[in-house]
C-alpha cells in the first residue's frame, strides 16, 4: 500500500501519516523524490483500510497498486524520471556516456583514462575501488585509496564519479566520495546493501543480477526506493545463458521492457556483458536505438596491462568510433548529450 | 579437410578429386557456391594426406582448417557472402526487409499482408504454409494449398517468397514454390532436413535453435553446405533463458559474433524473439545498427483475428515507424535497401 | 476434445464417430491403447458440442480436458501405464535396465556389449545405427547395416532392441528391426517424425529435448499418441543449463513431476546427462529412488576405442556396482526386475 | 600459493611465515582447521618463490596448486572433512537430518516444529530469523527476537540451531545464538559477508547461488576458508533453469561432482529446490543415494498458516515417510545417523 503526498507537503503531515500507521502496528517508509514524497506501508492491508489515511492532511492519494513494485512503477508515475548526478542528467531526453577504467590502479592510469573518456564525450567517470572478484586470490581493488584517487581526478577533470560499493558497512564511507554509487550484479539481492543505500541521498546505479528476472530487478530497486532514495539508475549488463561465445548475453529487450514497467532511467553496459572489445561498438549502438538513456564502458590507457578485464577496455580508434556513434545516434533518437548543468539542489 | 578448387574449374577435375577420395575409402561432398567449388572430405585424415590432392588439376588449395565448421567459416572465405533470392540480395552491402503473415490463412489475408509489407519497403514476403506447433491440436497450416496462395501472391506483387519446410519429405514439393526455404528453430538439428535442403539449389534461411549455441548453429549450416548448397542466410530469433517478460531473449551479440566467424549473411527476427508488438521497433533498430543484413517481421491485416502469433504482428502506425527506421538506419550503416535485380543466373 | 470409447468397442462404432466428426469439418485421430480406444478431435469445439457424440454407440465419455495434453494425461487415465517391448514391461511395478553401446560399430563389439549388459541384469539392448551428430564430419553410424547387426545380436541373446530413428523417411525401415524406436533429444519437436512413429504400432522411447519444458515434452508425446500409438516411454536425459562440470543437468525432479501429470512410464539416462562415467552410478541410484521406471546406460567392451561417447561408457567394476544398485533399489522401491514375459499380443 | 604447516605447529612459527610474506608485500591468511593450519598467500607468486618458505620451522609443504580453489580443494586434502555443529557431525560417515520451519514466527510454532523434527530423527533445527525476500513488502523475519526464540527451543530440545545471516553487520550478533550460520543463495557472492563469517569460528552452511556454477560455489567457500574458518558445509538447493514446473532445478549431479573436487561435506535442500511438498520425499531419497551427507527440510505444524513457503513444508504422514526413508537409505549407504557426541573441543 502506498500513500502519495501532495506536492510541497509539510513534514509534519508526513509524520502524522507515519505515526498513525505505526500506532496500528504497521511500518511506514518515507521516500522523498525530487518532486514528491511517498509513504510505503508494510503490514496488514485490512487494518490500514480502517485508518482513513486518504482523509489526512497533505495526502494526495492512497493506492493498492496492482504490480508488486510500487514506488518504481510507471503505473504510479507515468513520466519517466531524470536522475541528476552532480548536475549531469540521466533520463529520457538525453544520452549519458559514462566511461573509465574497470579498476582504479594508479593516479596516472585513472587520470589518463578520465582524459580519454572526456575526449570521447563522456560526462561521468566510472572506476572501481572495491572490486568483487570470484576468487579471493584476485586483485580486490585499492579500497579507500582508490576513492581518493577518483576524487582527485574529479577535481582535475570536473567529471562526477560512479564507483561500486560492496557492503552496507562501506556505504557511509563511499558516499563521501561518490557522486553515484554502483551496486554490482552479484549484490543485486544483497538486501542489507540495498537498504543502506536507500537511506542515503546519493544517486545509485543498480546493475541487473546476471541471474535476475526483470521483475526481481525492479523489486530490488523498490528496496532502495522504499527507504527514501528514488535517485536510481538501472543498468542492464547481460544475463547468464548457455552461450559461451560471450561472457554474458546482453538482454537488449530489457531496455524497452523496463521503460514500460518503470519510470526509472535505464542504461546498458556493453563492456561487461560481452566481455569482448569487438562487441562494445555494435552493442552500444544497439542499446542507444533500443532507447537506453546512457551507456557505461570500460576504457584503459594500456588495456594489455589492466589488472581487471583488459580484454574489453576500449582504446584509440575503437573509442573514437564509439564517440561518433554516440553523437550520431543521440541525435537520431531526438535526444541531446547529457551535459553537466548546475542545479541549486545539486 | 577441405579442397578448394580454382575459379572456373572443369567439372571433370572436380570428379577426379571425388573419385580419388572415394577410392581411398573416404566421402567427398561437393559444394558449388556462386564463385567457387569446394569439396569437403569425411574420413581418415591421415589417409587423405597421402593422396596428393593438392597436386591434382584444378585444385587451388587443400586445408585442414582449425575451426570445426569449414565451408561456412570466414577463415576460409574472408569476404562476406551475398545470397540472392530471386534477384533480391541478402548480404553486407544491403538491408533486406522481409515481411508477411506468420501463417497463410486465406488468399485475401495473404495478399493484404503482402501489400502492407511492400508499402513498408519489404522486398520479400514471408508466410507459413506448414506450421510447427507445440500442440497437435493447434492450427498446423494449410499445407500445399498455402504454398499455392503464396505463389499467386508472388505473381501479383512480384515479391519472392520465403516459407518454412518441416520435413525432409516435403523439401522437393516446397522447393517448387519457395524462393527461399526456411528451417525453423525446432528443426535446426533435424539433420535429415538439413541434408535434404543441402541437396537442392534453393536458398535457405536457417533459424537459430532456441537452445543452440552459436557453434552448433554454424555447424548446422555446415550440414547444408556440405551437401553443396551454400546459399544460406542465418536468422537470429532469440534464445531460451529464465526471463519471462519476453518469449525468448534476442541475442543481439550473435549478429557481430557470427559475422566474425562466418561469411554467411545474418538477419534477425524481432517478432518471434520478443513475442510482443511493442518490442518489434526497438529490436529492429537494435539489430540494424548491430550490423544485421536484414530483418524479418510479422505483419497481418487484422492481428486480432490471426490464427498464429497475432500478438506480435505489426499493423498501421507501428509498421510505418518500422519502415522509417529501416530506411534511416540502412543509410546510417552505409548500406542500401535490398532491391530486386534481375540476374542471368537468377 | 477427446472421445473415450467403451472397452471392447466395435470398430464400426469408432468409424461412426470419426465420420460424424469429419462430416462436420473436424479431424478425428484414433488412438488404440492396450485396453481402450480414444478418439482425439481437432477443430471447432462449439461445432463438436452439437454432434451428440456422447449418445453414440460404444462411446463411454466425451471430455473437454483442462490440460493441453489429453491422451497422455494422467487426469484422463489415473492408472500408470505399462509399455511392453517384445514382452519386457516398462511400468510402475518393475525396473527395466536397458544397456548397450552408444553406437553399433561391429558385430563383435555389439555382441560383447550385449553380453555385458545381460550379465548386469539388463533385459533390453540399446545401440545406435543412426547417430545424430552436431558436426557433419563426425561418425554418423552404420545405418541399415547397424540395424542388421542389432537383429543378429537379438537372435543370439534374446534381448529386445531399442534404436534411434532420425527421420520420418526411415521410420518404416527402422520399424522392421527395432522393438522400440528412440526419438533423440534434438528431434523431440520434429513433428513429422513424431507423427510417422505415431502411425506405427512399435513402442517408442521419447527423450526429452535438452531445452524442452516438461509441458512441451508431454505435448510431443501427445503428437505420437494422437496418431494412435500410446506405447510411449519417456526418457529424462538432462537439460541445458549454465553449469559446465556436467554435459547437461539431469532434472531428477522431472521423474515425479511427469508421473503426476502423465500415465506414461518414465526412465532416466544417467550416461548422456552427465557425460561422465563416474556419475553413472550415483545418478542411476538417484533416479531409481526418485521413482524412475527404468534406466538406460551406455556400456562398451573397450570404452577407450569407442567411436562415440566412450568417456561415459561403463565397464568392469563400475558395471557390477550398477547391477548391484539396481537389484537392491528395485527391491527397496517394492518393484521387481523387468523380465521378459511372453504375451499373446506381444 | 598455500603453505601447509606441520601438525601441532607452534603459533610463533605460523606468525613467522605471515611476517615474512607481509614483509615482501604479500598478504597471508591463516586458516586453522581441526587438524592442521594452512596459510594462504595473496600477491606476487614470483616474489614468494624467493622467500624460502619451505625451509622455515613448522612448515610441512608449500604448494602452487593447480585448481583455483586451494583450501577447500580435495587435491590438497584427500580425506573428506567432518564439520561438527555443537557435537553433531556432518560428514562422510553419517547422514544428518536438519529440519525446522522456514521462518521463526512464534515460540509455540517454533517449538512445535522442533518437536516434529526431532520425532522424525532430525538432530539439528533450522529456522529463519532474518529472511531474504524478493519484495520489500514481504515478511522479513523477527530478527533478534527470532534468534532468542531459537535459543529457547534449543534449551528445551537440545537441538543445535542453524539460521541465516544476511549481512556482515549482523554476523557478530547472530554468532552469539547460532550453532551454524547459513549463507543463503542470494548472498553466495556477498564477499563482505563471506569474509566476516570467515573470521568467526562458527560453522557455516553455504548454499549454492541459484545462478552459480560449481566452480564459483567452491570459490565462495574459499573466501570463507581463506579467513581461517574451514568449518563449511555446502548445500545444493537448486539452480535456475527454464523449467517452470519446479521453483528451481535440483542439480543432483552436484553432490558427487563437489565431493570429487572438495573435501567439504555437502547436503541438499529438497524443500526449496522444488518448492513443492510432493517432491520432498523423492528428492530426499535421490540426494541420499547420490551420496549427500545430509538433508535440510522445511517442517511446520500448520503449513497453511506459514508466513513463508508453506507450500513445501512437511507435516504428518509426509514427514513420517521421510523419516523412514532417511533411516533406510542411511543404512543402505553404509552410514549411520548423525547423533550428537560431546567433544572436548565442542
Amino acid at each position: 500500500m502506498v500513500v502519495v503526498m501532495q506536492p510541497g507537503v509539510e513534514a509534519t503531515d508526513v509524520e502524522a501519516v507515519v505515526e498513525r500507521v505505526e500506532a496500528a502496528g504497521g511500518q511506514a517508509f518515507v521516500s522523498r523524490g525530487v518532486s514528491r514524497v511517498i509513504v510505503g506501508l508494510v503490514g496488514d492491508v485490512e487494518t490500514f483500510a480502517t485508518l482513513d489515511l486518504a482523509g489526512m492532511p497533505g495526502v494526495a492519494q492512497v493506492t493498492r497498486v496492482s504490480t508488486e513494485f510500487k514506488l518504481v512503477s510507471r503505473e504510479q508515475h507515468p513520466d519517466r524520471s531524470v536522475v541528476h548526478v552532480r548536475g549531469v542528467p540521466v533520463g529520457p531526453d538525453t544520452v549519458t556516456l559514462i566511461a573509465g577504467p574497470c579498476a582504479v590502479e594508479t593516479p596516472e592510469q585513472t587520470l589518463a583514462a578520465a582524459r580519454m573518456a572526456q575526449a570521447a564525450g563522456a560526462t561521468m567517470l566510472r572506476g572501481g575501488a572495491f572490486k568483487p572478484r570470484t576468487s579471493p586470490y584476485a586483485f580486490q581493488g585499492l579500497g579507500e585509496l582508490g576513492l581518493r584517487i577518483l576524487a582527485d581526478v574529479r577535481e582535475e577533470t570536473g567529471l562526477p564519479i560512479v564507483t561500486e560499493v560492496l557492503s552496507a558497512h562501506d556505504v557511509a564511507m563511499v558516499a563521501e566520495y561518490a557522486d553515484m554509487m554502483q551496486i554490482g550484479t552479484r549484490n543485486m539481492q544483497n538486501f542489507a546493501l540495498l537498504q543502506a543505500i536507500g537511506e542515503t541521498n546519493v544517486p545509485v546505479m543498480l546493475k541487473r543480477g546476471m541471474n535476475a528476472t526483470i521483475q526481481e530487478w525492479l523489486m530490488a530497486a523498490e528496496y532502495i526506493a522504499q527507504r527514501g532514495n528514488l535517485e536510481i539508475v538501472l543498468c542492464e549488463r547481460g544475463i547468464r545463458t548457455f552461450e559461451t561465445e560471450t561472457r554474458n548475453t546482453l538482454d537488449i529487450s530489457a531496455v524497452p521492457v523496463v521503460q514500460r514497467l518503470s519510470h526509472l532511467p535505464v542504461i546498458i553496459d556493453p563492456s561487461h556483458s560481452g566481455g569482448r572489445r569487438d562487441l562494445v561498438l555494435p552493442l552500444s549502438r544497439a542499446g542507444l536505438v533500443a532507447g537506453a538513456d546512457g551507456i557505461i564502458v570500460d576504457v584503459h590507457p594500456q588495456p594489455e596491462l589492466a589488472l581487471c578485464d583488459g580484454a574489453q577496455a576500449l582504446i584509440g580508434k575503437d573509442l573514437d568510433e564509439l564517440a561518433t556513434a554516440v553523437t550520431d545516434l543521440t541525435t537520431y533518437m531526438g535526444r541531446s548529450p547529457a551535459r553537466r548543468r548546475y542545479r541549486s539542489a545539486g
